[in-house]
């Protein structure tokens, strides 16, 4: 009686991961696909109207465990759509992420993850890929080539959750393109703000598909600019090599009047994904993340040992994706 | 091969709510309808015998989390079927809150929840709505119109968890009524008890739907009595109004010797049903409580403030329900 | 569109627990089967080969809740199978416990679950019947007859949990016989080692079923043996008896140099399952560990009373197993 449809991920991987000079291996998950678990469905109420459900839980299937605070933490909500667009109430992922994240040669996931280097700049917002409480609004898809949304999530008392934010896009052939805007309160008392803006386009020539995008926040007196180049090279039916470059630039001072200009940090990636079918694929990633002055960022953690600045981080990962 | 019913409710509203002179605005969840997620079959054993089971957890969209504690706080439970009625074993709803919650005009669920009057006066009482490791058997529904359940749970060590309770109803034509009646152990050490004694009933004239209950808890020296009436007024074949008042009547002395007496609420509720499907509705809900001496009930918690004593509390929410 | 498989087990009893002089009743849950709720598929990717995903949760029916800390606790795997075997990724029961588990006649669950006896003898192992982080190699099922797996999990930083073990079998008519061994690393610092080895089997003359296993674990200077007997006889085409006895005998010393040989202890047990259908029983089990020195055992918890050395435990329960 029900239309509901259950879908998921499970996405596990071996992988040696060395910070600075301590190695450990490792099972990891989501080299190439987040795992989840999710329930969804739509209904069609006629007169072009629809209403639709979708609960997507988080699994981390090498220790069996689910999202520790919010179980339903990828996606909870309900939607009206119609010829106006879609409206989403919920959790959800917020445009400003979207804006860039959908351009990530890694897919935003694995030991070569572009968010790995995009930083909050201290603000303790929480609103780096998704909301609470969010009211987004889509537009249809019917606008010749332009899409977009627009989001905004109330505090509700709480620091690092109100947020507002925008992407608009273009796709169209070969090419897609969005522009990202989102600014999220980070205190309660002040009117300080997290704003992130982007400007992403992805290409795709079919021998390859190159990808670009520049992710720039700012908190007070902090900037930090990441941009990102990738291509993903299909050289069989069932083969394909993905190789992304990009750089996080800091400038300004952080909240302690330090100046953090020498703080930068560059990942470089290299992947091959061999498709076993539509819904299996095998994959292999290496990534690196070489940090300047106090930038301690790393490709995984290594439980035991806290990165420090300046630390070399590396990763190989092996791994299978299956969906369903 | 197997025959499990997956079911659901997403229900998500912005709501806004003003306790004392502090307002908020909020997505809220379960205006209409509490949102879960839930599992549920019956087996056919022969000879009228079936065997069945349920599993039901709570979902909060806004957030995308389920209950932190329970993930399946709804119910937990498999049952044996026949001629004889039901067994039933596990986590569940309780005959003296299903006694008077199915009679609340606005379904125990959003601003106007009947269920922010009942007091658990104090006695720490678990088992408000629901008993754990409860063992229930539930009359046939071959009796002519008569209707009934008793429910016991051991303690198992824990105050506030051992349980006897009973519901008895007649339900025919356009008239229900039932009568419940439960008591909780709130100590391990002494045999104090919070009693919970109730009446309810609803007529349904098609035209309008009256609603009635009285629910009367002790605890010690302390006695509340809340009043209910309400009206559903359905206006087209889509829509329906919702009107409800209700009366929390403190009396006797709270644990420290204090009077109560003057420590009394009003709630006062009017909401609107727009049925956009049978599975999908849009609604919204006013509801107020005025407290009086130093009672501080509210119909919603505004996050970073503490209702105080005497406050007036209000909500206005909209929302949409989507079962499937 | 999807595969997917959804299947569990809702099994709750009443029961009476008596440990010492304390007795308590309760709602148990798990008394012939692990209540769960799974969700698992296998795609076939052609030339033999194929993937596959389970995901399996603990459900505890009686107080509504799930594992704390490990949602899917009992399986979150991914696998890859072809005529080679299959390799499976995640969190999974472990060879070494599989190797004596298979061979319980009390399946490793209720008031006589055999594991109520196999101690980690204070190594902090992790891993007595599942590991995080597992990657597993399972053989064909055409061997002849033979079967085996062999699996390792990195530490991972996290003391108790680095292991590796295997179980080497042989199954043909009425024989099935296995052969177990693991270790796992109690320590980040020193080479301190859990090591299980067991050797267990089964062989079915149809009047009845006989059970046998010897699990021997050492750590330290502290040695453990656990013997097995058990038998099921059928008593008509519903009903069949269990009954199991099983020692511990402790040797060597504790980790605080103490001789621990006097802390032996002995499991009496007889069940009776009666079935409704394929997928429906009721049972009943009565069980009792009878301690000797300072062992302090127990067929089950009994709230707000801590078991002392030398108390006998029993318990009675009646129960209800529903699979789906």
């Amino acid at each position: 009686q029900s239309s509901v449809t259950l879908f998921g991920v499970v996405d596990v991987n071996a992988r040696q991961v060395k910070n600075g000079d301590t190695k450990q291996t490792q099972l990891g998950t989501d080299g190439l696909s987040s795992s989840r678990l999710g329930f969804r469905g739509v209904e069609d109420l006629g007169g072009g109207l629809k209403a639709g459900f979708w609960l997507e839980s988080q699994v981390q299937a090498d220790g069996g465990t689910a999202n520790a605070t919010r179980f339903w933490h990828r996606r909870a909500t309900v939607s009206l759509m119609g010829s106006f667009g879609e409206v989403r109430l919920g959790r959800q992922l917020d445009p400003s992420y979207n804006a860039w994240g959908a351009y990530d040669t890694f897919n935003t996931n694995g030991l070569a993850d572009l968010g790995s280097l995009v930083s909050v700049l201290g603000s303790g917002a929480d609103t780096k890929s998704r909301i609470d409480n969010g009211v987004n609004y889509i537009l249809p898809s019917n606008l010749g080539g332009f899409y977009g949304e627009v989001a905004a999530a109330p505090g509700e008392g709480t620091a690092g959750k109100k947020y507002i934010g925008t992407r608009l896009g273009y796709a169209a052939g070969p090419v897609d393109v969005s522009l990202g805007y989102g600014q999220t309160d980070a205190s309660l008392s002040t009117d300080d703000k997290l704003k992130v803006l982007s400007l992403a386009a992805s290409y795709d020539l079919k021998v390859v598909k190159l990808f670009g995008a520049v992710v720039q926040s700012k908190y007070l007196s902090q900037k930090q600019r990441v941009s990102h180049v990738g291509v993903i090279v299909p050289v069989s039916t069932a083969g394909k090599f993905r190789v992304s470059f990009a750089n996080s630039n800091l400038s300004g001072t952080s909240t302690t009047g330090a100046s953090v200009d020498a703080n930068d940090a560059n990942q470089f990636a290299l992947g091959y994904i061999h498709s076993l079918s539509k819904r299996t694929e095998l994959y292999t990633t290496y990534a690196q993340i070489k940090n300047k002055g106090s930038s301690a960022l790393s490709v995984a953690t290594v439980n035991g040992y806290t990165i420090k600045a300046g630390d070399k981080s590396r990763g190989l990962e092996f791994g299978v994706k299956h969906s369903f």
